[in-house]
């Protein structure tokens, strides 16, 4: 398969991988698009996060990301807590971490916490000078051995913890519309009768209409 | 299907529904595991802005859902701009608006913008109820009625328009550890040297070691 512009071969077939787990591979990287490193330790996370929770598949569950960066697709794809169906909440807090939990109608509720362990990587090279970031990792000399590490290690580098999480309700909200660009939005999302968009969030300029 | 605890039919048999479009509502509301009337019109929106874009199926393509209600799903299950690939963009500005675009070398670049139309709702008044949520509009007893309106208007609700977006560039990052947890996250995003898991972002309290 390719990664970036990098052809690497990813051990799908080796007999540590049971079938659900290629299942789960084929799938992230067929939704992610290529077999990103990140994406790969995540299908770990998620399966050893899940078994902890002890919920069995298909269970309605919700999670957390800490990343934007490949983590939250396996959640996407093997628990279906989506982006839009206010099951998966991003945290851009910037770690390889996730946590899962059960629905609750309490404030709180125990979860799961799985987390990329800095002090279980030194025994794999490869994963730690990619992981720092470190400026000798090299993708087009060492992809394909990281991906290799990466298989080789499975649930060896990551941590778990049991957590309290706050679960956040479904919110009210009155529409109301922009004085400015005329469309409507949750009124508690205006800034002084303008829309985000045509405000603080605003991230294109129109130039023409195309209907 | 069940959308909550109703029983909806999806037209998904209909004589307009082509059989493209028709893969791309089954596998929608099977990662999203309902069919949310959200996620039925951003499969409409979603088509309609690639067509504008004059893209093909399976070009790489860049993507912003102005909301995180149900516009996201879309937007990765049918291009793949996902949440984990860099490829979307959740701008939370409240709309059931997205922007698509192609990839660009430039730092701006020119993309289509679809968004339901509130001038546009008002023949259609069951989704007029639900798009302003309006407090008249029942789930229970208008759901299905909802759907069939949904379907019975395509892209009828939507306009379109051309937009210039800016283009994100990939971020340069060093690692750096949490004085507090002992975590690796990226420099920038320590706060005086604690990360924001432990600091501004904190979202679960840790009660005991899992392994």
């Amino acid at each position: 398969m390719m990664q970036g512009d990098i052809q690497v071969t990813v051990p799908l077939d080796s007999r540590t991988i049971s079938p659900t787990m290629k299942g789960y591979f084929e799938r992230c990287i067929d939704f992610h698009t290529y077999p990103a490193p990140g994406l790969l330790i995540g299908v770990f996370m998620v399966d050893y996060a899940v078994e902890l929770l002890g919920a069995v598949p298909g269970e309605k569950l919700y999670a957390v990301s800490e990343t934007n960066k490949c983590a939250p697709d396996p959640l996407q794809v093997i628990l279906n807590c989506t982006s839009g169906n206010h099951r998966l909440r991003i945290i851009p807090i910037g770690k390889f971490a996730i946590t899962v939990n059960r629905p609750s109608a309490e404030p709180f509720t125990d979860g799961i916490r799985v987390f990329v362990d800095p002090g279980k990587i030194d025994r794999y090279p490869v994963i730690k000078t990619w992981f720092t970031n470190d400026p000798s990792f090299s993708k087009k000399t060492m992809g394909q051995h990281l991906v290799d590490e990466i298989f080789f290690a499975g649930r060896d580098i990551l941590s778990a913890e049991k957590v309290r999480v706050q679960v956040t309700p479904k919110q009210q909200w009155q529409s109301a519309r922009c004085r400015v660009c005329g469309e409507t939005v949750p009124e508690e999302m205006l800034e002084q009768g303008v829309c985000r968009g045509c405000g603080s969030m605003a991230y294109y300029e129109r130039y023409g209409a195309a209907t």
